[in-house]
């Protein structure tokens, strides 16, 4: 059971509560089991307002808790208890986390996991069934592996990580603090390189070795069945507080800014940097070999083919529409290339 | 070896075989080995006409047995048998099953498969090698796991369900009866959720714990490498009869209904409704937080930013052309946006 | 350590030396330990000019050896070692395998590999941990499977093949000589095929079982968590020297002739046939039954919805620009559709 006094001092890690002193100590000793939408919330449960469209919501909620800004606290009917902060949703992300189940975890180190002698593995650390670490690696402490990860020769992961089932890191790589990977991710696989083959007889590709490595930094995230691949040459680089989401490309050489968030089914060509607090939407398509600047945002399904150096908001694309209107205006389009 | 009595009985759980009395019982006790094109099956093969087009090809047949509509028996040539229904496709997908290579299970619950105690495993189940059940979760009876297959604590699985290698269920997940879910696919893993860290100093998120499941309904079929990301706050829901192609995004919190059928590499960003019956094509992109009706159509690669409320077909995007076309109309396209 | 000699010999596996005979002895067994840009590289390292953009580097170079066309050989400043070939490129990417670092093997086959009796394993085979391989599979001589590789009933792998952690091969499937898969790759799952059951009382669908095969040439390279389904009655058939990147759907039947590229996030739809020597770009969608000739190049995010019968390039889509401009462009496109 969490009390409120454990859910402010989780928020205040993060932003102060202003309402802190006028909290009775009943309150402040109520216990909360869960979280819910205002409308969802009931006694023993926390809520939140961070979205003003749900105002009328808050007047109704039965939540045992709720997180507001100064401005609505006295919308908050009783007896719900108010929590007042800056920032609500910020508040609701951090106080979510003492809620998260956590599962019996009966070994530290799983019989079935193949650890090479020359491994250096840190306290504290949890490696599941069937897990395979292989020469020279290191984990840092704390750092948890889930069942079936595999981490090839000489990788170096740091304290505090945690690595959900299938994932494979390749040899060389470098992961920071705090790292969260999700379910198949693929981290340090060889980059696309080819040269062709110029041998008429073949229709064939010269492999270019992929000699480089992946460098992440901390505390960053990345989705299910990601994928990273190693650098040809120097490294592919993703810094510290980047988060990224699932089935998302990353080629050879692409280098990411700080704090630069990424959505699902994103692709990023080779050689591509990007800069530091980047939004990129899902489905997003960005070329080799272009830099884009820092504080971009690209809405869902953008083509970026050339380098963006300004900050601000790009898009690209056509939305949906019925379809036979649709057929008309593809071909207007197509017309609009003769020359 | 397959006769086509059992043929016949296996397509009328789906739909009456019109001419079954007029079948000879030489005819119903003929051997099926395999199915094939009408033009390359041979007489132990089994063969089908869905589509007018192919008709030329229905009179030189040489398989040894033929579904069709009444309109077309007239035209199967002898000595080929004529099973005559009226969705011949139906009768093919129905009878197909009959001639999957079923191979040999030596062992219900593989040795190597660790599996909590307090797991509850159903009757006749099998589980593949390396596979990891966790405590407390159930599986229903017939349901088969391959190789690989984690499932983490809680979760609940039902009965006669395939669950191919690699698959990984994330904690606390319901799954109904009769789902397949292919190679590598993620069930669970946490939604892409997080706020703004308001800290200057750092570019941070701060991570809001996904405390929502997945809810999967029965005769759900999922694709390799998908993943269905578990709820922030409530659930993800993908109901009875939804059928996912392969690498497909589905965020946290969508609830995607009924009957509808997702084609490979399509994306749904989080807390978007869709609707029963929809047919969305591949690599469509999806935004967040929107409601698509019931019976929509989306053509392949259509990027849907506002909810849809009429049903019917809708498509968005410009068609291939050639490139130096092409540069021109991209050029008059943003031509279009000077004010 | 890696001799120029040695380096030589493998470039001259692919394309002449043409300067060879004027190497000295002291020039041709310097050893070169790693590969770097023509930047960076230091006097025990290789690199290349490739790109004439570059040729400013090329005069401040500190690389030991440096691999360029006889145009630019007098502009190697010295110590530098010159090696003039008619492809640098190429050159180099033949040189890079020669500094992949080999990681020790202790084992041919893991003790914990779990392999039938029937299987048919050749000459030198790796097999890392917690492998499957199932009845009646034959590995050809040299072929290395990383930990977690499940391979199905009846599939055939030929001679030096390296497959990745956590790659699943389907039952019957047959792949080639050196043919390379990485983490995570499906091949041989069932494909996306499905008949409405027509049954109005439930929202269904009934499975077309999968009945064909994945056949995979020689020299093919999948990259991370592609996706190549098995043929519904007919086969997915993938020639020699195709090569494909990270997270590519390539549907039940589609056929893709020799030595084609394609790009991460792409997908190929059912039964499309692709030719020879395409490059097809990343996140490309490619509509199903149709026919792509020889020689195709696709942009980036093409769309394309008929068949190419003329080889060229082809492009569709808009790119980004300012997301205000943008709206303003897309509005004018959906009028563009109004009759």
């Amino acid at each position: 059971m969490i009390t409120i006094k454990q859910i402010i001092s989780r928020i205040e890690q993060r932003q102060p509560v202003l309402n802190k002193a006028e909290l009775t100590t009943d309150q402040l000793t109520l216990s909360i089991n869960g979280v819910g939408s205002l409308t969802d919330a009931n006694s023993t449960q926390l809520s939140f307002l961070a979205d003003p469209n749900y105002i009328t919501s808050l007047a109704q909620s039965q939540a045992g808790v709720v997180l507001v800004t100064e401005q609505y606290r006295e919308q908050v009917p009783s007896p719900t208890v108010v929590v007042v902060v800056a920032s609500p949703y910020l508040a609701y992300a951090s106080s979510s986390q003492l809620f998260v189940r956590h599962t019996t975890k009966s070994n530290n180190i799983h019989p079935t996991a193949i650890i090479a002698k020359s491994a250096v593995i840190g306290a504290d650390v949890r490696i599941g069934p069937y897990c395979v670490i292989n020469e020279h690696v290191h984990i840092g402490d704390r750092s948890c592996l889930d069942a079936n990860v595999i981490v090839e020769a000489y990788s170096r992961i740091g304290t505090d990580c945690v690595f959900k089932s299938q994932v494979v890191i390749g040899h060389d790589c470098i992961i920071g603090d705090y790292v969260r990977l999700h379910a198949g991710v693929s981290i340090g696989a060889e980059g696309f390189g080819f040269a062709p083959s110029q041998d008429p007889s073949i229709d064939g590709w010269e492999r270019i070795a992929q000699l480089g490595r992946v460098i992440i930094g901390s505390h960053v995230r990345i989705g299910s069945n990601t994928c990273i691949d190693r650098g040809a040459i120097d490294d592919t680089v993703i810094s510290d507080h980047v988060i990224i989401d699932n089935l998302v490309q990353i080629a050879h050489n692409v280098r990411i800014g700080a704090g630069t968030a990424i959505a699902a089914n994103t692709g990023i060509a080779g050689s591509t940097t990007i800069g530091k607090r980047c939004v990129i939407g899902g489905a997003v398509g960005i070329n080799g070999h272009i830099d884009i600047t820092d504080d971009v945002t690209l809405s869902g399904m953008t083509m970026v083919t050339k380098s963006i150096k300004s900050a601000g908001s790009y898009s690209s694309g056509t939305a949906a529409m019925p379809t036979a209107k649709w057929r008309r205006a593809a071909v207007r389009f197509r017309q609009l290339g003769d020359s």
